[in-house]
């Protein structure tokens, strides 16, 4: 059982968590308010007050000092009665778990039992018949629900305009509704850009313990989504603890699992497997499905003279079952059962990009292209039955190649939001590739992709531990944020101006808790200077006292303004009128700047 | 005096120091020659024998292990012939070292003569009158030099190409005649993007020996340049021991020593003093001078309502000198004097941005462009003289302003080489800014810059440790990389795909070796599978065993091939037959596929 790691879930500094109240008491969003100190003038006078700046919040209740943490219990049901009060779901007894779900072959086994998520009480909700309780179905009937108001505050958008994005498609909010300890959030090119953080055991190392550590860190550092990418033993087991702890929505690969059901003989899947593992995950409240329903029987033979042939795992199950039996993709061929039960619980389709590039060499071929215009079929589909869709990118792919796979993408899946893995912009350089992938993710995001899924250092050599995990989702966020900037998103970039200003008026601990890693920043400015007295120094380890240009440059505005005006060159004098202008209006405005 | 650090030298895993001879015996081009191991088949048996592989090499003779490192004598002068035998050059008896060249305002200050590099006995060399010793002015004149030869060999191009390339002013050589230990690079659009790493102690900390490590360390990950940004005491010596050391060109920012000279005080900085550094810098063998010749008086009041003011030290200083004394910026006035000193010892101008945005609100600016189109005015004037001429940029910038950045870049100052510092793409992530900024910075990359500074993860927070230094060059490495395959460089990709090949073929030891950091790959590695037998296996920590999408990949190559064609389905047939054929084509070129 999880222990309570209390050191994880803590708040950043000068950080308390707020909530900002929607039409009805129940709409809560939470925000992260920094406390920003006083602008000193050169005698330590207060020349301004800054007022404290909320950034967007992911990390969940954890962070609220009002409340008590238990993982035994999971999170409280936020979303519950929202999905109650519509009226159109119904409690039912749901699957009977078995040894399987968890990779035990008899139901007597003893590690059956250990480690029960021992908290839900509750039995899985589903659609009443013929109803259909996705977001998009209420969207496209015109309805504003909670969770779209919700999104609307935490975004600073208006509810109409969420609804809207979500009835067109190019937005989603995946919400399932056996899932209402999440907290909504949506994906889509005209929000701010998602990050996605990868966790889950594997065959060869990790626990559950880890694993629901993983996601408070993750989420703690700013994942939007996580994704557990569980294998081998306990995968049941494992996703229910994260589920009932997690505050963000949950992905998964559902094949991963029941590829473990038939003992990893790929050959040995069915479609009754699968669809008994979707319903499994269904009730367990997963919001979204990595389905490989793209990887078609033909393309397969255009990956033969790839240089690093099929790399995504799911794709290369699909592939190995379809050349076995030599027949069709049978996600593909039940892909309509597959929307009547999304439907029933509202889980999104990620459709997954099975035959994506994994090396420089194979980006943008036939065999990615052709999948990518499958997933656009794919997605109409998915549409015809309001079934919330997006659908997952590359992969490894040079710079200037990306422009290309957001526009076939738009093309051909008729703007549904993209997920993208990176793209990786160079292969050579394994232990670096968060970074190697941040430059292709930031770009892919400006050109419009919705959500990106990180990359951590420990990309191709082995599992991520906690230091990369916090690494890939700050490198991700920060692409995600350089995104925001690029596509002019309306609030981006007054954390960047906060930030500056903090820098320019050497409030260093203001600097250090507007970044994205606080506690970092911290850590690197004591290595040099680790006084206290540095953190208040007009200037810093860089330059030393004499030589600091942020210094200089205070001191020439000073210079500047306080010249007699009529000994200065006319274009010095013209420049400084406009300036002392400009000051006064800024003071109009509240605001105000240097002396 | 630096105690010689062997580990910092030592070549990496499975590489070797080989040299390419060119049409004379003393032009011998370095490379790193990577050996691969045999690709097996699944029973182990050998299917292809995988050549070495060669890779550019910055790191010197110290990578050679039969040359003996003596840091007291500093580097063979490779160039030293080259230089001599051209008849335009003379010794001479230099300018006389004084007390304050180090920071002490007296000769017998016993400090003065501590830590004095030993081993130089030659004399400066400098143009004989009416001489003019730059590789343009050369080329100009139709010759190509043993620095081209090299560079044309190093860089798998023609000698006359880089000699237009050079004559053109698209591409310089940094070549100070005094620095002979360097091997000839080039920086220009057409050929392999470089970086430049930063080093330096400043007023606060570090010493000569940690500055000389910090080069070697630097050059071996990849550091195409060094900039010795020494502030504080000791700069004269500093400088020394790191120039006579350095197999890279070395560039300083003058004017740096000369505050020193004066105390720190900006106001009481004047030509002679800016002068006598430059002569004294030239004579020691720097390569490219930082010059601040574009901050003009005119232009600071644009600066004064900017979120971060200037935030270059150097156009902070002459912003503060111009103030002060209500004149126009001195090195502007002198700037043709200033080519007669550089054209006598072939150094290159890097015409420093003075005005560089230092946030995202304040970029592309009416200060920044007014600034960089009288750079490109000072480059008409520094070509007149046949003076090589880089140009730096920003800086701080959002992606959607960068391309700008490189356009009025190449209109304004005629195609000369574009030398940035990142640009970091957002504000909010200290710590993390060598991120933010390789984002940046392979973008600008790809659109035309052809030099990129590092930034390291203490950006703006404190001075770069030995770990800092290693992951800024890494990361910039990677950027670069990524331009070069994005803009179509001939011989980029063979890395990526030598390395990809070995990914896929489950060469582990091969991936990390191709790899930009080894030592790094491996390390995070063995993390989760730390057995040697890991690295031979046929599957990774990510999936195991079972999962392994690369094995099931290679398996469906093998299947697919194996298959009875007449069994499968018309369409794979088709493939099918096309992939063998394909397959026999790589056969004849000498290659091989899976089998």
């Amino acid at each position: 059982m999880p222990q309570q790691s209390i050191t994880l879930m803590k708040q950043f500094p000068k950080s308390r968590k707020v909530y900002v109240e929607g039409s009805r008491p129940d709409i809560l969003v939470p925000f992260r308010e920094i406390e920003l100190s006083d602008t000193l003038g050169p005698k330590g006078e207060v020349i301004e007050k800054n007022a404290p700046f909320r950034v967007y919040d992911t990390s969940g209740p954890y962070t609220d000092e009002n409340y008590q943490v238990d993982l035994t219990q999971g999170l409280p049901a936020l979303k519950r009665n929202w999905v109650m009060e519509r009226g159109d779901v119904e409690e039912y007894e749901g699957r009977i778990k078995n040894a399987r779900d968890d990779g035990y072959k008899r139901e007597d086994d003893p590690r059956v039992n250990e480690g029960v998520f021992p908290g839900l009480k509750r039995k899985p909700l589903r659609a009443k018949p013929g109803m259909n309780v996705t977001q998009m179905h209420y969207a496209r009937k015109g309805i504003i629900t909670p969770e779209m108001e919700f999104i609307a505050i935490r975004e600073g958008m208006t509810p109409e305009f969420v609804r809207d994005e979500v009835a067109a498609g190019r937005a989603i909010i995946p919400s399932n509704i056996n899932h209402p300890e999440a907290e909504p959030m949506i994906i889509g090119k005209n929000f701010h850009v998602k990050i996605n953080a990868n966790i889950g055991n594997s065959a060869i190392t990790s626990n559950i313990e880890e694993e629901v550590e993983k996601m408070t860190w993750a989420t703690r550092w700013g994942a939007d989504n996580v994704m557990d990418l569980s294998t081998g033993k306990d995968i049941h087991k494992t996703r229910e603890w994260i589920i009932r702890n997690s505050a963000v929505p949950i992905g998964t690969v559902p094949i991963y699992q029941a590829l473990e059901k038939v003992n990893g003989i790929a050959e040995d899947l069915n479609w009754e497997v699968f669809r008994d593992t979707l319903i499994e995950q269904a009730e367990q409240g997963v919001d979204y499905f990595t389905i490989h329903a793209g990887v078609l029987l033909r393309y397969i033979p255009m990956t033969a003279n790839r240089v690093t042939g099929i790399v995504s795992r799911g794709g290369s199950i699909m592939a190995q079952w379809c050349l076995a039996h030599h027949k069709e993709n049978f996600i593909y061929e039940n892909f309509e059962e597959i929307c009547e039960i999304m439907k029933q619980y509202d889980i999104s389709f990620s459709l997954g990009d099975g035959l994506r590039p994994g090396s420089i060499a194979d980006a943008n071929d036939e065999a990615q292209f052709a999948e990518l215009k499958t997933l656009g079929e794919l997605t109409e589909i998915a549409w015809k039955h309001d079934v919330q869709t997006m659908i997952e990118g590359p992969g490894h792919v040079p710079m200037n190649k990306i422009k290309e796979n957001m526009e076939m993408q738009e093309k051909y899946c008729h703007d549904a939001p993209f997920y993208t893995l990176g793209p990786l912009t160079t292969d050579i350089a394994p232990g670096y590739d968060h970074i190697t992938s941040a430059i292709g993710a930031a770009q892919i995001a400006w050109y419009g992709t919705a959500m990106l899924c990180y990359v951590t250092p420990k990309e191709h050599l082995g599992l991520p531990n906690r230091e990369d995990v916090r690494a890939g989702v700050i490198t991700y966020k920060l692409a995600a944020h350089a995104a925001d900037l690029a596509k002019g998103h309306p609030n981006a970039q007054k954390r960047d101006d906060a930030l500056s200003k903090a820098r320019f008026e050497f409030r260093w601990e203001d600097q250090f808790n507007l970044g994205l890693d606080p506690e970092l920043a911290r850590e690197y400015h004591d290595e040099t200077l680790p006084q206290e007295a540095a953190k208040v120094a007009h200037f810093c380890s860089m330059c030393g006292p004499k030589f600091c240009s942020m210094r200089i440059s205070q001191d020439i505005r000073r210079e500047a303004q306080a010249k007699n005006l009529a000994e200065a060159p006319e274009e010095v004098r013209v420049a400084i009128e406009g300036m002392k202008q400009k000051s006064e209006e800024f003071k109009e405005q509240g605001q105000q700047i240097y002396s």
